[in-house]
């Protein structure tokens, strides 16, 4: 019976955070209403309410589930972050409701906590990039923030194209792809006498197949 | 007797699109409060819709000033794209209200129609950089519309950060905007034989320092 119980109370809770999803992804935190989740999720307000708290609560629940599920999705690769790049930019085509509802979090909760799960996840990363320069097998132009940084911007600049510029261009979503791996795979490149070459421990390293 | 009308009623219509570009930037479309923009302006809810017809149009007015303004407001220069996307920084830096402003747009209004005076800016943009190419002084490895959204793509990227990785970094504004400015140089760059070189007619063209 308590069985039974726990059983529906899971099933429920799933079934109000994917309505909530939706909903936020839609019309933001402001705008999103309790009602219409609970509609949609075949529950009733004060489930919500007893479940998650508020409705922020119910957002925080949200973002932190599909923002850490995202990150974890994307294998990151510190020997290979042009194909770290595309990956990343894959998910951004694919999971347009994760990338609405972060769109959100920037805009209504400006000073938001960080997430620690994310601070983590990118700490991994920030070290395994400075082992990769120390190592000699990574650009060291670049601190490792910075190329994090640049890889994420160039793997969301499609992202950010306003509607007239995204009506203006017809590149498919493979070209779109292709320019952001090259991108990304052109700055890892060292600078050398006289012109520039790969990274050093190249056999670690995909050759660029740029000339 | 109508010209003091006439001017009482710029100075008005002045005030109520200033109180709404802040309350729009703050709180988004759906968020915003007519009633609230009316008193920071110092006018009244029927004067508003008079001037502007609804919350709507009154958005229409503000998001197209303001980007418009924007977009005339940064030098677009073909034979220096670094320097153009240092100045993109710059703007997204020193204007967060149009970039808010932006990002609402972009969720509240996913088929949003174009704004002309946008698609003609791009279009100049987009010939001038083909007309560059033809030349030989900027890289033809990229489209035309593809160098435009690396560009602002990169010059963007700060702004895409995680709250998480916000708090992780630590560059001064200026070591972020020389990042932005050398990797768009160091993508400028065109593949020859044995290693890379900057463009052809390198008169008209910023040596890169990059060795």
């Amino acid at each position: 019976m308590a069985q039974k119980y726990e059983r529906d109370a899971t099933a429920t809770r799933a079934r109000i955070l994917e309505a909530a999803a939706a909903e936020f992804a839609s019309f933001g935190i402001a705008g999103a209403r309790v009602d219409r989740i609970a509609e949609n999720a075949g529950a009733n307000k004060a489930m919500i309410y007893r479940y998650f708290g508020s409705k922020d609560e119910l957002f925080d629940a949200v973002f932190s589930t599909h923002v850490v599920a995202f990150v974890d999705a994307v294998q990151f690769e510190v020997a290979d972050l042009p194909a770290y790049a595309g990956r990343l930019f894959d998910s951004y085509q694919d999971l347009p409701r994760t990338l609405r509802l972060t769109h959100w979090y920037q805009l209504e909760r400006p000073d938001g906590p960080p997430l620690q799960a994310i601070v983590d996840s990118n700490d991994r990363k920030l070290h395994a990039i400075a082992d990769a320069q120390a190592a000699g097998i990574l650009t060291s132009r670049y601190s490792p923030t910075e190329l994090l940084v640049l890889v994420r911007g160039i793997a969301m600049s499609w992202n950010n194209l306003t509607p007239e510029l995204d009506l203006q261009s017809s590149e498919p979503r493979q070209k779109r792809r292709a320019l952001v791996v090259d991108a990304v795979r052109r700055l890892m490149l060292e600078p050398v006498e006289g012109g520039w070459s790969p990274a050093r421990t190249a056999a670690s390293f995909p050759m660029p197949d740029l000339i």
